[in-house]
């Protein structure tokens, strides 16, 4: 087999800029999203939920949830009907989930401004964002540092040249050289100009919600995005039980303009929420069911996602922990009652507290995707990059990550059973003691029987040595310079690009900077 | 809660070395198994299995498999009315299985010479080994190099010590220091000397099978082995559909001694297996039930483990490869055939083609040794220390692995729903905006309410470079040393240490050195 197909190495020496894009980019190869084809997961009895969501129906009508500061929130939750003194509101049994059922989407489409890349949100697809919020950067040459715009550029190139990244995701890192009430414009901006895949508008204030919308408006058009959703805007809570003006203000701005929010609770277990995973999945299940049914207060039948995010807390420093089997556990959980209200779902993600792409990062990293996988999640952000607790997003971990993705879609597809995968032919000719190397089955599949790794190094010991005997951080490290360095954006109309820049100034004349 | 518990690192100061040992070795706790409290994955519908089973009885009846140098193993099937042309055996639909269901068990103990660490196979308990059969050792102060005796001694002491890994495995690494001919006899003593662990025996030929199971009846006693499970063969055979006389005689040797055969078929897709996995796991049944059967044949009512090993190669190299998702789906896949058959099942382990305990080496293992532990392997070798595809042990590997294996621990207890682990009243305490660190539930569980890792760095940043921002294989290399430091042997009867000195010294006289 080794004498029928020359080695990617040899492949690549002599190639062409674009045969080497062709290799190293999702520019050429589009893949908008992926079917999951395997069964999820399922954790918990039918007993086990029930319980659950009784307790979840107690915590809504005993405890309640705060919005702050967001009188407009409370006189929507009034005209619903529910309990509302001061900033508490309180539910009875069964209204935040008839508000759901009665205008909530089970599935719906991201409009991409490459229609090839829109991606369904919902049923049995799964797409995969990169990492989300970081402050922070990480390489092997430059260390950590604080993210600059530079770096939210390149992260971008780095998500969109990647065919197994379906989504260009938002906040991919701080870019903070940037004045902190101005920054979401340069980001929204380098989502449209660096990339063509779908991607996250700001939720720091309404207000800047609004302009990354209108930004979204500038390319997709007034019109069509009343009607679909082009961007989305992701709704941490202030758990336990509350949401501020940013937030709820936030997601109801995402709701009015038909566009969808990610509701997703922030639990540390132990923190921001109880030490027993079960009793976080609970509140999980009130925070998101209670930010969702606000947003089809704002606007019936608007978009939305189902969002969890749970971790564990180690109780001796107080330092949240990440990719840990607790979490894990709880988000197979959370992911059963999403799946009972039928929501599209976002859960976990390439979690880890490790400062470096090493292999504590990986341990818990795919531990926390792979539950991903099989927890029947739609929405993946933080699939790749995250490194130390969500303060930190790594070139090398954001490429290693992404390439664990291209497996993640392989294992997606599942087992087909048939008459030509059982092979019966292939042991008839081969028969015992004899080689499968050349057999008429192996010639027919070996070039699609395998996904293969990029950047898993998979030689001899030998060629590994003659190669420099590289870690595969040092790998990734390689990698992601070439792939920049062969980074071409896609084309974007010079009227609208004008456009967009003509709004970013006028917003940014309007306004002086703040720094904090 | 910071200050409530001082962290480890200052418990660390000024302990005495036996509460330094306390806390890094398992010989103090000892945790004979797990109980998987979790369901299995089930990939496969009925109809899938149903498919493959009658695509492996097809290849029984027409291809059959070939028992190469061994007229015992022919006579046996004879007797047993299979169809036996030369050294290959064709089998009618049903004669193997009936084989097996008719004396094959479903579980049972393999005692360990201290009771305590008996363990059981079979049923919902799951039992990790370390790596096996690796020629080369790697550590990060002297890199790779071919295993000695003090390195398999040594390796058999840090497994010892790990409280995670319950099972001593068997050959951890090739002592290459030693001759071909006598080696298992210094690995054999090793494992009963620095460990009371269960352990595995030899299996190269069925003399050092003999001589292996001779060793444990100086310590058990005679009879007691005659009448139970206190070692184990790893019978991995010659695939496709090849037994030689070396591990059919071995097979045959450990069953009628009323030992434990793990029979293993070992499946490179596209090398000795057809390139599509779903074929590949009918191969594995095939090869499995026939060995399984064979050692009933020999004794019934012998103990026997269902052994699965599959990967997928890279067709343009022709390197195998490890923690891919193919064979994650091929190991679910094949669980579930184990399951219909009933017999204890070898699944899976930590696999990685990396060289080095870097971040592939983790995505790949970890991949690989979380599908073991949802597929509902009971006994995962290779559960720790994996390199290189099999060709290295790594120090720093095996105690990183282990230490992931303390998290699976946690995993497999699953998430119990009750009254005190939905902590309603801790949400009636705390309320919208509080903190749950100082909560009444907070303070009754903080102490047990999350695993934690001994080796993986959830410090702030700070913390981190303060303690010389080492990287988890630079802290395993540190932790390593320190177990082996304060390393004590298990007590064994001088008479009986005696006497397998004895055994050894007799035995090596008699034979002259060989060294291929």
């Amino acid at each position: 087999m080794s004498q029928l197909v020359k080695s990617n190495r040899s492949n690549r020496r002599g190639q062409s800029r674009s045969q080497k894009r062709e290799n190293l980019s999702g520019a050429v190869q589009i893949i908008p999203g992926v079917r999951r084809e395997i069964p999820t997961y399922e954790l918990l009895s039918d007993e086990g939920l029930d319980l659950i969501e009784q307790n979840a129906a107690l915590i809504l009508k005993e405890v309640g949830v705060e919005f702050r500061g967001d009188p407009d929130a409370l006189k929507l939750w009034r005209a619903a009907g529910a309990d509302v003194k001061g900033e508490r509101v309180r539910f009875e049994e069964g209204l935040v989930q008839s508000i759901i059922a009665r205008s909530g989407r089970r599935s719906f489409i991201q409009h991409a401004r490459n229609p090839k890349r829109s991606v369904e949100l919902g049923g049995n697809n799964v797409v995969f964002a990169p990492a989300y919020g970081m402050p922070f950067v990480h390489d092997l040459d430059a260390g950590r540092r604080y993210g600059t715009l530079t770096d939210f550029q390149n992260l971008i190139k780095l998500t969109y040249a990647s065919r197994w990244l379906h989504h260009s995701g938002g906040t991919i890192c701080e870019p903070v050289d940037q004045p902190v009430n101005k920054r979401h414009l340069d980001m929204v901006y380098a989502h449209l100009r660096f990339s063509d895949k779908p991607f996250m508008g700001s939720v720091t204030t309404p207000e800047r919600a609004e302009d990354s919308i209108e930004m979204a408006r500038i390319v997709f058009g007034r019109e069509f995005v009343d009607k679909n959703c082009v961007i989305m805007g992701n709704i941490n809570m202030n758990s336990p039980l509350v949401y501020d003006r940013a937030m709820s203000g936030s997601l109801r701005a995402y709701a009015r303009a038909n566009q969808c929010p990610v509701v997703v609770p922030f639990i540390l277990g132990g923190a921001t929420g109880p030490v027993s995973m079960v009793a976080a999945v609970a509140q999980s299940l009130v925070e998101v069911m209670v930010g969702v049914a606000l947003g089809q207060l704002e606007r019936p039948g608007s978009p939305a996602v189902f969002g969890n995010f749970l971790t564990s807390v180690n109780l001796k420093s107080g330092s949240p922990t990440f990719g840990t089997p607790e979490p894990a556990l709880g988000s197979f959980a959370a992911a059963q009652l999403a799946r009972r209200i039928g929501l599209p779902l976002r859960c976990s993600g390439a979690f880890t507290s490790s400062k470096l792409p090493d292999a504590q990062a990986m341990q818990e990293s795919v531990t926390s995707l792979y539950t991903a996988l099989l927890c029947g999640a739609n929405f993946i952000l933080h699939a790749a990059g995250w490194l130390e607790g969500a303060l930190t997003i790594g070139y090398e971990k954001l490429v290693l990550d992404a390439d664990y993705l291209g497996a993640a879609h392989t294992f997606l597809k599942g087992l087909p059973v048939n008459f030509d995968k059982l092979a019966l032919d292939a042991f008839k000719e081969v028969g015992p003691g004899g080689h499968f190397f050349g057999c008429a089955h192996t010639l027919a599949h070996y070039e699609t029987a395998f996904h293969e790794s990029e950047l898993s190094d998979t030689n001899s010991f030998e060629n590994w040595m003659d190669a420099g005997q590289l870690d595969s951080a040092q790998r990734a490290n390689r990698y992601w310079k070439e792939v920049l360095d062969l980074y071409e954006p896609p084309p974007l109309d010079i009227a609208i690009d004008e456009e967009l820049q003509a709004f970013m100034t006028n917003r940014k004349k309007n306004m002086p900077d703040i720094w904090y």
